[in-house]
């Protein structure tokens, strides 16, 4: 379920590139962007992966900006012929791609008047009408178009582009969640959940099986932004727990 | 860019469930499905990481079935109240979702008859005419309609019906790939790095700029089902390296 909440807004990511899609690398970004956006009181909503072709691009980027209220795209925005976010996302929003001053200003001191090549130039080409998000550690921008966030794909450039975005978006209520872990089966305390969501439906109640040391256990997650409903599902669930004849394993508690 | 490659079948992977979007669970499962994937000579253009909500399952699945020659599935299949893959794929395609005799037996056997709960038994819905993917670790089943592949979540569980699978489903030329490492800028090969995606247009060449230890550095990585294209092209790709005055750092060739 989705949270049932007027206090919280929705956020999409789009991943951009062939990196992950190949196997080679773990993404790493979903999570740390999730984490924050949590702080901020947004859900994010969905995560897609895409190759960096164009059309690809095109219809990700048009299918999520009119679904959430904020889509963030990670990566292709770097000098090769493999980075072409900028143009397809200057085309999913019919606007031309152009050399945009700032951006050949901020290049222009980080390589150097001689050094900016044409590779290096194609990193100041930004849609029509969009503003900038800086890039405290390799100059080359990102960039803001309606509600789409264009940033980055290496992590350390992406976390520092995200984190001066922050402070620009308007937030809702922070989502706190608890954890409460046991090593009951899913089946066994499956009744139990299905009465504690309805009885709690603007917590959102997740069931997590896994294997840790060849053990099957459980996580059992609860988010929302009211922490006295939180507080009290979350009693309730260690009550269902013990009813069972388990003790509650680990607790994170972030909402304390 | 794709592979402009007859050899190959694409796929796209659709995991389902709050885990991985609230930050909490780091995927891995992508990485092991698509590497497996690439053995098989089937490449992943797509993933998507989608909530638990009816519709959004079956927006997804619809979708992407269309796109792709094959869509796996992950998550939701258990027994509690946030496990509603089963029913919203049965609604994706128009069938009935019903208890599948074989299903019942599986854990029947698994459980024993006087253990078979209600949340138990309820994994024994299946929609109509789809074949079973046997679970060897908790006896719930996966399935198959058409050409989508739905399984279990759990890594260890995901991974026993995923090489369960790979024997049924029709494989293309494996994928082979090289990467090499330099500490040189994008910008500084860029445009070699075009002239040489146009020398070869059959094998993808990525650039993938990335920090270890604070330092910038650059993994290129060639994919191909030509063995003799991408060896051509990656003793290329290491010349242009070394006119450029570095040494390739680290060499991983997957194809010899």
């Amino acid at each position: 379920m989705v949270f049932k909440n007027e206090d919280i807004y929705s956020a999409a990511l789009v991943i951009i590139g062939n990196e992950i899609l190949a196997g080679r690398t773990h993404d790493t970004n979903t999570p740390w962007i999730a984490e924050r956006l949590t702080d901020y009181g947004i859900v994010l909503g969905e995560v897609r992966v895409i190759s960096d072709v164009e059309e690809e691009i095109i219809f990700s980027v048009n299918e999520l900006r009119k679904k959430f209220d904020y889509v963030f795209t990670t990566g292709g925005i770097g000098p090769t012929h493999d980075d072409i976010t900028a143009e397809s996302i200057a085309k999913a929003f019919g606007k031309e791609l152009v050399r945009d001053e700032r951006a050949s200003q901020m290049l222009e001191e980080h390589y150097g008047i001689e050094e900016l090549t044409p590779p290096r130039a194609k990193m100041s080409l930004i849609p029509m009408g969009a503003k900038l998000i800086p890039n405290p550690v390799t100059a080359a921008p990102g960039f803001i178009i309606e509600n789409v966030y264009v940033m980055a794909g290496v992590p350390r450039i992406m976390q520092a582009m995200f984190d001066h975005l922050l402070g620009m978006i308007k937030a809702g209520k922070p989502i706190l969640s608890n954890t409460v872990a046991c090593n009951l089966s899913e089946s066994t305390v499956a009744t139990d959940l299905t009465v504690l969501q309805e009885q709690y439906p603007d917590v959102q109640l997740g069931s997590y099986p896994h294997y840790r040391g060849g053990v099957l256990g459980l996580s059992l997650v609860l988010r929302a932004t009211n922490k006295k409903n939180l507080e009290n599902a979350t009693e309730r669930l260690i009550e269902i727990i013990k009813e069972h004849g388990d003790e509650p394993r680990a607790l994170s508690i972030r909402s304390t």
